[in-house]
């Protein structure tokens, strides 16, 4: 690409039919925002500049933008009221300088593909200097879209609306997508030259390929059929469906690198899934954020697992639920995990643990080979190798106020039900009996029992219910 | 609608390809019997008079009416043996009053919408008062179907079955649906005239069609293209591909009010779930009974809720179970849930209260920021504001015979593994600590601790796998 | 069928597509290896002997071939290096007598129905003792295969590839599947008479048609229209592909049978699963090895179970795993499991026994009606009927090199949160109190605790948070 390029996203519109509080382009798909997925394309194509024009729940959008645009250059300007998308792109383009090309995207058409745009970048470059460059994509029903007209040399002449459109026309299959690039000095003046005098009282923004045409300027287009991809969302059925449009391709694309899927049909990736060779899947599995998946590392159903690495030769088994938003989950290499687990954030799990059903770690570490099977709470503790941790056990490490440390060392052994009360530390190789409760640090190599004596009472009679 | 409404509906059928003890009636579709669906349309039309015709499996029916009929005003007439449709609606005139009009349902076609029902009881009365209206359908493919056959005027002439049909009248794709509105008096003298001279030795309803031609009465149809709604259940094949295509309707019409459903295919709605305003759904979520989620409630994946309250604001984290038949479940605005938390019923959970994972809550109520985060059951306890319930920590209510109850004052901190034996009191704003059994009440504002003294073993051996 | 008849099972290939350290013919479908579905077919056909050639990733393949094989004869033959399908038959045809027919399947194709071979074998035999018999399939697209090109009598006469086609053939849509039966001593001929005269220098097993024709041989050809059947795996899309048509299949032969599915895409099925009257499945389950349900028996949503049988009458709530590997799993009639519940082998529950929300049992009896239905363990005990085994209590049956076993006779209560350290056996009737552990047997109808006195501490401050 010769020209810089600068964007302009369309991020004004209300979305009624969404019937949310939310603004259109903060609704969300594969768990971020629309703005986010549209804002990305721009970072894609490495935009010398972003603006984003704002309307409807601007303050929202506004207060989202610096998270969502990540570092990348963005400006955001307001179109209040909101009179068409001519007016819009009107409002952003003083931010633009004359030597850039603008593209122009819409903040609720999330899955448009770089290379697309490349291409449509491309078209504009070979147009020449001057060329106004449309996204245009062929439907099998155009009903109700404005359709592409050609001459008989193949370039674009107007972009007919379907109801000024003759019959002729209306059998057309190439329509506009909403996306365009120009070069900023042309399309500033092509803007100036909108007028609102049409059933809407709208500016419209494909009125300038009418003024393009009249200046003698190329049109082209770059023309796609995978109608996908220039998809809005106006309501949660069209979210939904571009949802599970965008979800199946995701899947296709870990298939086509190797990953196993028992259904792909039934698989949610809302973020980074990265995954090493002989990487399994099983069915109804959700992915947040960036996950990595080592080699061999089997998944079972029904898992939910975002922000964690989970090294090479790992299995989670089904239910098993992991989230390290924040501090990040690490399960290590050959380590099993569940069913019925949840690793927390700050889990960090060497390799060939073990951690099973009803089990909770957070904020812990655990060294090669420790054992935390049956129904136990782990919470800022330290385990060294080898460690047992018996069902039923619990770190207390909360005292109300504060969180403290349990520090178990290697090759420690609690027994069933203790609980250890932080801040302790275990010394190494010791023993901890059945349903003790550990308040103060214990020696290492020794064997420490809390337990009272059993008494017993014979011939004890429960209670019975009455006979009322 | 001018005359009053009077439905009989045929339930009298085996349903053999069912395969099941079960009569085909009382086969389940949304979580709600087949004849359930059907007389909730008769309700849906304020029908005066509901009867029903049993025969297969009739005492199953007749035992399961009363709670399927709701209150309507219903009566049970047997069919006994089953010599055809045209035979069953003859065991039901005779409690129907001449001033009124029949209309005639199928037991096991469940999904039939009551507008649909409204427009052919419309028909029927523009027909005039002797009219007969048949509810018929266009299919793509008629094959095996009655067709009906009309004049030029459009007038219905006959319902000619398929091997008797002419080649041309195979071509016709409006079918009969087995459904019809005829003004009682007038039915009654068709019934009456019926007879079994065909192949099949069987009193066909359809032969009501001849004689009201023959009376020169005129026969209307409404017709309607959505063949789904006098599809008949009478295999499980058939039986799921109506459950799929009803919960599919479920979520288009969930979605179109604007709730966000991360994959319409993945969800389960058996009852009524009343959604407020951004309410988000995530993927396989089943509902079952009446459920009301309000504003802004985010649902997990793969939850399972059933007869439960979920205030605004309200998180409910993967894999949570609520079922709160009898006694209802209510989850306060703000609160957190889950992940696998289940709450039974009676749990009624204030704001912000927190249920965290490994939690079983039953009849017991939680007041506003009330916590209870891991591995922990609470049965039949009152707890107050701010209450923080420890890790593993249980509510012994059961002796055996009889349930009490825990009374846990506000501000109280129950440490790690506690067992409160029930009943017991613990006074506001104290502290039992990590491991102690309670078994008598403790007072406000102290620490209670039940403990032994800990031993210690020193270089104690642990029991070592013998070389063997 | 006549002859005996022996089967070559082609199994060299890379899968370069599969992007796997795992020979293709190892990938899993319905969670045995492709290799064993097709090992399956010959085993269906009481085929006399069994040879597989294999080449990729022979190694781990013949590793796997005794469990894969399960007693069936079979021998493996090397194809080094991989000359073409014709190459790999020559490998396989001197381990065959000439008495036999010789049936080559492919490795990586699955799905092929047995009836569909043994149809091919009886058109073998139908067509002379002499005759080639091939499978063939008729495609809508059959770009890209090898068409079968008939005379004006109907008997083949070639096998012409793609490129060689005429624009007739190409039109033909009938094509080879890969799949054929010669008698041993006629193929042991054709396959000498192979040459690698082709453009990839390979020896084509379809040349055996040149041959046979040229010697007058009879060459017939079963045709089919099922594209599945024949259907092989050369990636991990195309392996998912056929997953979910499998799994289609299966739930249909399940719903045929009477079972009630409630979503026949979200069942998978890898194994055996053997229904008994009025099985009712609810959502997204999983099935591994063989399972068998009784009559009657609910499995409610997302739950997973392997190795296991579930008597009449019993319930799988929501969110249970059953893994019997080895051991076993038994769930008595009219036992109630579950929701959140795992077992796991060695647990055999008798009639009416409850498990309940985060219980787990291993290698555990429970005699009718016991109960455990909160936050609890059971490993390795023989438990009585109608003990009530209390919330969060927890058999310690392992001392760190050893598992002992826990008596608990029956009529026993055993409280809340009670650890019993193995060996241990509790008398008849007899009660812990909540919060013991147990070390010595206690006496039968006794009442035995094991706590500490309270100690209260009044006006105790709990550590609060400092300013800072």
């Amino acid at each position: 690409m010769h020209c810089p390029v600068d964007v302009v996203i369309l991020a004004a519109g209300k979305g009624t039919r969404m019937k949310s509080a939310l603004p259109k382009v903060l609704q969300r798909l594969a768990g971020r925002p629309l703005l986010a997925h549209v804002l990305g394309m721009a970072r894609g194509l490495s935009a010398r500049h972003t603006v984003v024009v704002t309307g409807h729940g601007a303050e929202a959008v506004d207060a989202a933008l610096p998270a969502l645009a990540d570092g990348q250059p963005w400006q955001a300007v307001r179109q209040e009221p909101q009179r068409g998308t001519g007016h819009a792109v009107q409002q952003a383009i003083p931010l633009l300088a004359d030597d850039g090309v603008t593209l122009v995207l819409s903040g609720d058409v999330p899955l448009t593909h770089p290379d697309t745009l490349a291409a449509l970048l491309a078209a504009q470059c070979a147009g020449g200097p001057d060329a106004l460059a449309l996204l245009t994509v062929d439907l099998a029903d155009p009903h109700g879209y404005g359709r592409v007209v050609r001459d008989e040399s193949g370039a674009v002449r107007a972009i007919v609306e379907e109801k000024d459109a003759s019959d002729a026309q209306r059998r057309i299959t190439e329509v506009y997508s909403g996306i365009l690039a120009a070069p900023t000095a042309r399309l500033r003046a092509w803007l100036a030259r909108l007028d609102d005098c049409n059933a809407q009282g709208e500016f419209y923004l494909t009125d300038v390929v009418r003024h393009a045409v009249a200046d003698g300027v190329p049109v082209v287009a770059h023309r796609i059929d995978d109608a996908l991809q220039v998809a809005g969302v106006n309501s949660p059925a069209q979210l939904a469906a571009l949802e599970r449009a965008h979800q199946h391709r995701v899947a296709q694309a870990l298939m086509a690198q190797g990953v196993r899927l028992a259904d792909p049909a039934r698989l949610d990736v809302r973020g980074e899934l990265v995954c090493g060779q002989d990487v399994e899947i099983d069915v109804n599995c959700v992915f947040e954020g960036r996950v990595v998946l080592g080699d061999g590392v089997r998944v079972g159903a029904n898992c939910v697992i975002a922000h964690a690495t989970v090294d090479a030769g790992a299995v989670i088994e089904p239910f098993t639920h992991i989230d390290g938003a924040g501090a990040g989950v690490v399960v290590g290499a050959q380590a099993r995990v569940g069913p019925f687990a949840r690793l927390r954030p700050g889990a960090w799990l060497g390799p060939e643990v073990h951690i099973g059903n009803f089990v909770e770690v957070k904020n812990s570490t655990l060294a090669a080979g420790a054992k935390a099977n049956h129904l136990a709470y782990l919470g800022d503790a330290t385990v060294g190798e080898r460690v047992n941790y018996g069902a039923g056990s619990i770190t207390a490490n909360y005292d109300g106020a504060r969180k403290h440390r349990t520090v178990i060392e290697a090759d420690v052994h609690v027994g069933s039900n203790c609980v250890l009360v932080a801040p302790v530390t275990l010394g190494a190789g010791g023993t901890v009996g059945a349903g003790s409760t550990v308040t103060k640090d214990t020696p290492a190599g020794a064997l420490t029992v809390v337990r009272a004596k059993a008494v017993t009472v014979p011939n004890w009679r429960r209670p019975t219910k009455s006979a009322d």
